[in-house]
Order: C-alpha cells, then structure tokens, then sequence
C-alpha cells in the first residue's frame, strides 16, 4: 500500500484509521525518551566494577612512580594513552588524555584556534566570514560548537560513503573555509563508515587556508552492533603519506565505553598542533584527573579488554536497535513513506521520512509521549532543508518501552504523510 | 649580626666560612622540593576513605533520581553546589561546578570574554591593547593565563592590607584594562587577607570598561594555618549593595581539601554572567564527572565536613610552616638580608631577600639540590622588579627534609647576600 499512490478516498478513510490510533495512544499517557545517544541503565551496570577498583588500601600511584591523587602528569597516565593510540590508530606519544568529555577538547581545540590561531595564521577570532564545513545529516553538537564561536555552518551532503567529497574539495578552495567536522566511523546520525576514497581525498585535500583543521571525532571506533568491525582506512597514516598530518586532529573517548558522564577522553594530532595544543593545555590546568585514568586503565587493561567490554555492550543493544528495524519494517515497507539506515555500529538509526513531515512527526509523538530527537537537530542551525530526516536513539528504553514507542513512531509517520499528501485542506 | 653594617675584611670571612659551609651541603647530595604548593603524602591519605564511598553495589542517583554515571545535570549535584555555596559565601543558584581544576574555570572564563566577550562589549580577542592588573607577588599561574590571552599585565603592589587600591582605582579608569586577579584569602605567596576597607574599595570600583571583572579566586577560603580563622569581608554582599555584581568571578577548588588531582573545582557571579558562562558551557560539555561529586559530597558531606578535614590538614600542615619560621627566625633574625610573612593560613611563606639576591639564591639552593619555585615567578613576566622576592611552600616535605632545606636556604641567603654586599669584585 504505497501512499503517494492511494487514491485520495483512500488515503482520507486511512488517515481516519491513523487518527484513532493516535488518539488511543495518547491515552496511554507514555513518557518514554528516544531522543539522544545515551547508553541505558544495563549498559552502565557493565562498568560498575570499575568503582571497585581503587579503594583507600589501593596503590595510587602511576608506573612512573607518582602519586595519581595528586598535581602533576598534565599529559596523563602513560599506558592509558598508549591504550588510547592503538583504539584511535594514531601514534602513543602525539596522545594527550584529557577530562570526561571529548566535546570539550574539541571546543577547547576550536576555541584555541579562536584565539590563538594554527599553522602561524591569524587567529579565527581575528578573521571575517569563517566557515566550517558540517557533512549532514552529522552530529548537532559539533555543528553547535563551531556556530557558537562564529563560523558560518556550509552543509555538506552525506553519501554512502561518507561527505561528498567532490563538494568538500571545491569548498576548500576557499580560504575562508577553516575546517570540517567528520564522524569517520558509523557516522552519527547515518551509521556511515567513510570509505578508503574517501579517507585518501579528506588526507590528500589542498585547502587554500593553512588553518584549514579536519576534526575526525572517532567516537564509535570501537563500537560495532555486529561481530565484524567495519574496516576505516587509518587517517593518521594516510595524512602522513600525503605530508598533511598537521591538517587533522583525533578524538575519542571511553564515554560509551564505560561511564558516560566520568569517562576519559583522548585527543590526538600532528607535533607543530600539539605544541600548540599542549602549550594552552599547560596553561589551561594542572592536569587530568588521575585517578579516575588509573580505575580505566585496571578496568579495560588493553585493547582486547575494550573489546570485550564492547562486546558486552553489543548484546546488551543489538536487539534494540534489531527491534527498531523489525518495527520500520513491518509497519513502513511498501508504504513509501520513509527510508532509513540499517547500521552496523554506532548509536543511531537515521529515518528520513517525507520531505516537509520529519518536524510534523516529532511533534505528533512529542503529544504522545514519545520524545525525539528535534527534526533538524542534524543539520547546521537545526535546520533540515527537507524537513525529512528524523535520528533515532534506541538505546536508552528497555526493549519493551522501545516497541512501544516505535508502534507510536510509525504510526506518526504514516499519518504525517497522509496529512501532507492530502494537503492543508484535508 | 647585620650584614649591612659588617666591615668588609669581616664579611669577607663570613663569606669564606658560608661557601664552606655550602660545599658540605653541596656533598649530602639533597633532592627536595619546595617549589610548588603541593599538599605531602601524608595530607592525601586524609582524602583516602573517599575512594571506598562508592563502590559497585551503591546508590548512584542523585537526589533528583537522575543516574550519576550518565549524561546530564550539566550544572553538577544541587547539595554540591549548596556545599560550595556556603564554602565560597555566595548564591547557591549562581553557582556552576566543573572538573577537577579552578584553574580551568578561571582559564575558560577569560577565553569566554576573548571570543564572546562581556557586558555586551566588544570580545577581548578584537580590542588592542588589552591589560590587566596583578597584585604581586601572586599567583603565577594567574598571571600566565593572561598573559598567553595576550593582556598586557600590570604589577600592582602588594600591602599588608591587600592590593593598593589607590593604584587600582587609578588604573581602572583606562578603559584598556579589562581585569584584575585576586587571592582574597591567605593570598598566593603573601599569606595577606584583604582588609574590609579593600573589598569595599573593590566592590565600590568604577571601571572606565564595562567589561572589566575582578577574578576573585578564593582558593584558601576554609585553609587556615590556627584555630581561628581571618576574617575576609564578603565581596558578594558588598557588590550586591554598590549594584556591581556583574563586575565579579568568583571561583574556589576542593584541590587542598580532598585530592589535588581529583578534586571539585566552582565558580559563581552573577545573572548575566551566569547566562554567558552556563551558555558557553552548554556548548562546551555534556556535563562535568558526577560520580566525583557523589564522593565529594558523601565524603565532606557539609560546612561542618569541610571544617573537620581542614582541621586535620592544619594538625600536619601547621607544624611545616613553623619549622619554616623557626629556621628562618633561628639561622636570619638580626642579620638584615631578609625579611619573611607569617601566614595565618594558605600554603606559602613569601620571603624578601636583599635586593638583587633571588635569583642567586634559588641558583644556589639548586645547585646543592633543593628546588625552590623560581625567582620572579611571583611577578608578571617571571620579572621580580627587584629580584627579592621567593615564595617557599613547606607543605610537601617531610619536616625532616623541610629542616635541611631551610638550613640550605637559610645559607644561601646570606652567601647571596655576602657576595653582593662585597660586590662583584669579589
């Protein structure tokens, strides 16, 4: 039964039906939220044991022999970073761990360039008409960090295989194009691994701005939904091939690895920008927090450890996000009122609905009980020039809540589409 | 014995018998550190229980049910901020925690009027010209993160009673000046609390620069070295009579309370502030590490928690400044080369040697293995106009240690003194 194909009799007594449902949903008084990437209470409970590691009889100190509860150690601990380098596939001594947050070292990254600039140039804060280059639909708060410091956000379409890259390397030619965010792996919200073309042309790229930085967030590097990773050409190398290492910088973090909010997060990139990143670091703080780098690094140990970590994760959230599949399928194929990505990894489920509907449906399930990420949210200014795609999280509700508010999802699809096919009058 | 009054012939032989005297110390091959306000070992296994208040079996919700371990509550646990409230005397309700470091605060609170500015004006990073004003000796690291900022930095002097306020009220009217820093509180090094007069003064400040902020930094405010502690007048108060609130940051640390490395860091001011930085942060983070909170708040639990650790730090702090003040009274009293504070509370003596002697004298300790902070570190630019002042922080040696440091030091401030009363003939 294809929408756009029914006749309009049809299409009017089918929205009656989609009205119904609707109303009986409402009735239920749900209150579930589906809106960002959080991790659920079952994932937490995976790294509980991480708060059992240090006690007041633990030896706290680093295998450098300083104390980790005190000052000192403003690069952090020296095997976790050596961890960190072989998830983010860049190299051990380039690493510098920093707080709970990888957004915080990119806007701290941005804010250094804000205002004291890279590659020699004058700082961004100091030049006119910045731009930043959002590949989307992409992660609403990258494009948020560069909007707050000024940059004009250029919307670049994702592809299957990652930014389209014929429009990247034409925008480049502008200087006053500074930089790009880039979620290489499982892309938030397409679940899209840039292919090996792609990572070779973002490292080959001849921006006309020195100051020109890729931020390669790699924040689901290690975070398959299946037991095969998706293969990543390793930027680092590729960038050193091309001679253009100075041009990226890397990120990662543990926050969906173990705790969310007191995770480690990690940044990496080229000497000349660490010694620029390291220098405002050096005035910027004391050091990282210690203390809680040493209970991650008993915790994971080494990389097969964050694999099995992963792993454990994996069954805790696969079947959600199979659930969130099983339901699109079942209550939208044949009907042509979405399309929607089936991921290998990552947090997101990206449904790209009718053009004009996407903030139609957010809203229908808003009054039901259903919150959602806002429609938009995934392009720059949280504005979707189609108004048609819609990031699913599934992995905060238990797998029954999630049922439930999926049977509302498509349901508020269906009826959004019958509303815009029938026009205002209807 | 004054040096100053010696006939030449006899401080010539002072001077042989001290450089013997240092050549045996140079042979005991020492290595202590008194450089940095680092609290000892003994003062970190106050802090120990902490580690065991959370562990895999406890409660990790806040008091608003919110699970501590996952995204959110990006302005920290509501009893914490209450805590730190009544710590720093401010409103609860103004009162932003954030990781492990005030100095961060501090650091990204300048970076916010670089690239956002405040009061509406004009962002930092696009006006010339830009100073700022810097009671010294202070607190280097202060002085830095203006300077990296590019402020011009703007000693001002130091006196009993706080900064001299007819300088700063004559430097204010410049519109270039854009700041000041302040230890209210057992001032960094000179153990100062500023008088009522000088926080009224302060608070009653007319600066020509809308944008001008006092960084009220009241790292010391529970730190006290005897049972009673100073007292300093609430700016918060007074700026809220003379309508100036806006005019303030204020900021304290649990860095000398429970762990340097892993403490809780908060900052407060007032609305329009407040919106800026929450808004800044709200870009910045997803939220700063709760479950460090949790323990922060289990473990000091309220005022009276934070007085009864502070009491403990004294009963092994307190004893290492005496011992300090012993040497110095015992090995210089009478001898005219230096004179030295007699904090009641923080963690520094500040010493004033002869005129052109510090430098020599840190180079001397050095030389036979004691560090102490570098000579002119207390001034803006490193550069001690007089080269006289050194900052001694006895918290982190053993007394033991501290005794042979302070025999050391002590002898090094009467060779300095010796060859430069000699002259450089000699």
């Amino acid at each position: 039964m294809d929408f756009t194909k029914l006749p309009k009799t049809e299409l009017e007594k089918k929205k009656k039906e989609l009205e119904a449902s609707y109303r009986s949903f409402q009735a239920k008084g749900l209150s579930l939220n589906m809106a960002r990437g959080k991790p659920g209470q079952d994932q937490l409970q995976l790294s509980n044991d991480m708060l059992d590691i240090l006690n007041s009889k633990s030896d706290l100190s680093a295998s450098n022999g300083q104390d980790c509860r005190n000052y000192g150690m403003s690069e952090g601990l020296p095997e976790l970073r050596k961890l960190f380098s072989e998830m983010m596939e860049v190299d051990a001594d380039h690493v510098i761990l920093g707080g709970n947050s990888s957004l915080n070292m990119m806007f701290d990254t941005v804010a250094c360039g804000m205002t004291n600039g890279f590659g020699g140039c004058e700082p961004w804060g100091r030049q006119e008409h910045r731009k930043f280059l959002c590949p989307s639909p992409g992660y609403d708060r990258h494009f948020k960090v560069t909007e707050y410091f000024g940059f004009e956000l250029v919307t670049v379409p994702m592809t299957p295989t990652g930014p389209d890259m014929d429009a990247v390397e034409e925008y480049v030619k502008d200087s006053s194009v500074k930089g790009m965010w880039c979620v290489p792996k499982y892309q938030n919200p397409t679940g899209v691994t840039f292919s090996d073309e792609t990572v070779r042309r973002i490292a080959n790229l001849k921006p006309a701005a020195k100051d020109f930085r890729v931020f390669w967030d790699n924040a689901y590097c290690v975070h398959d939904l299946t037991e095969t990773t998706d293969h990543l050409l390793n930027l680092w190398e590729e960038c050193e091939k091309a001679g253009t290492l100075e041009m990226a910088f890397f990120f990662a973090s543990t926050s969906k690895i173990t705790f969310p909010g007191s995770g480690i997060a990690a940044m990496a990139c080229g000497d000349k920008n660490f010694k620029e990143i390291r220098t405002r670091y050096s005035f910027q703080t004391i050091g990282p927090d210690k203390l809680n780098q040493l209970r991650h690094l008993y915790f994971l140990k080494n990389l097969d450890g964050v694999k099995a970590q992963m792993a454990k994760h994996r069954t805790l959230i696969a079947p959600k996000f199979k659930a969130v599949l099983s339901k699109l399928k079942s209550e939208l194929s044949g009907k042509n009122v979405a399309v929607w990505s089936h991921p290998r990894g990552g947090y997101f489920i990206s449904v790209d609905v009718l053009p004009g509907c996407a903030k139609r449906v957010v809203e229908l399930c808003g009054k039901a009980g259903v919150k959602l990420t806002g429609a938009g949210a995934t392009f720059p200014y949280g504005r979707d020039p189609k108004d048609s795609n819609i990031r699913v999280a599934p992995t905060y509700p238990p797998v029954g809540e999630l049922e439930q508010a999926m049977d509302l999802f498509c349901l508020c699809i269906q009826l959004a589409a019958a509303e815009k096919l029938l026009g205002p009058s209807a």
